[in-house]
């Protein structure tokens, strides 16, 4: 690289949300984050493969990190509890992303293609966690159901979070949404 | 109509099916579709926009039925027992259709395209759904959980069915799906 860029990435993460939040994310272009971001369009493409990219370049990290966190969890775990403590770690990493996690969710609501990579994103997660499951000798439908109802939890959860002031962390969301779960399907 | 076709669109359908499983969904014309069926294509347009429409035109009418079924269940049923008396119900509509839902599912599982339009379609069904719990009084997150729960009850439940030989009814693998799903999330 012939430029010393301090967090490129970070930058232009950020250019990128505050324009699609701004003008809406059809409207905004490679070049335009990568001026308000003070760096050039090359480096926008060294970053991110296009401007879908920088909405979902953390998806595959969040889904590496959900599964080697449920694999690493004590085997003796009930699978439900081992998806528990997965995702009180997996809210560690949205410690300080409230705005960040907002404002990337409002964008995607927006926009019905980017809804449906969100979609099809937590299925991908979903199949992952159930495939970690089966590797623990959790046999189907309990796999299967155990890692719909993580997904379930994290998804709901996360929509709560994103839409609260920011002063709660997710990992409390999460708990009440596991909870919530197990309220309505016990039918209680 | 300047012809008699009975059953035209079953017979589309059909033909379609046994394409889309002999030489693959992409490799399969519209053309040689209405060829199978003995029908024209002009006819096959009348009933279907396109080749992917003839796996999901049924899709919007399981929205439907499901949405009808689960606002007529009674208001003093609990969410979760208005949406396992909705599954039975919806379970009806699949008699005598394990063969034809068993292609269906081989067709869509071999093509990500297809697979990703199913994701659509089962959200769409999972916010109507949620959208019909609140109508009927259901505070969120309970209403949204209820949901989630109910679509990854029939999701999990109908491929096991389409797995089966086809002489169990779908209801027995919805009602079984419910049961380990309240097991999973018990942690018992």
């Amino acid at each position: 690289m012939s430029r010393w860029e301090p967090d490129a990435r970070g930058r232009l993460e950020k250019a990128a949300l505050d324009l699609y939040s701004e003008r809406g994310y059809e409207q905004t272009t490679a070049a335009q984050i990568a001026e308000r971001a003070g760096l050039t369009e090359r480096t926008f493409f060294r970053h991110y493969a296009d401007k879908r990219e920088v909405l979902f370049g953390g998806s595959s990290l969040l889904e590496e990190f959900f599964v080697d966190t449920l694999a690493g969890t004590p085997d003796t775990a009930m699978p439900i509890d081992a998806m528990a403590t997965t995702l009180e770690t997996v809210a560690t990493l949205f410690l300080e992303r409230h705005e960040h996690s907002r404002q990337r969710q409002a964008v995607i609501v927006a926009n019905a293609e980017l809804r449906e990579r969100e979609l099809i994103k937590l299925a991908s997660l979903s199949a992952a966690l159930a495939a970690t499951l089966r590797r623990r000798g959790v046999k189907d439908p309990a796999a299967t159901l155990t890692a719909e109802a993580g997904i379930t939890v994290f998804k709901v959860g996360f929509e709560r979070w994103v839409g609260d002031n920011g002063e709660r962390p997710l990992s409390d969301f999460l708990r009440e949404s596991l909870r919530e779960l197990r309220v309505v399907t016990a039918g209680g």
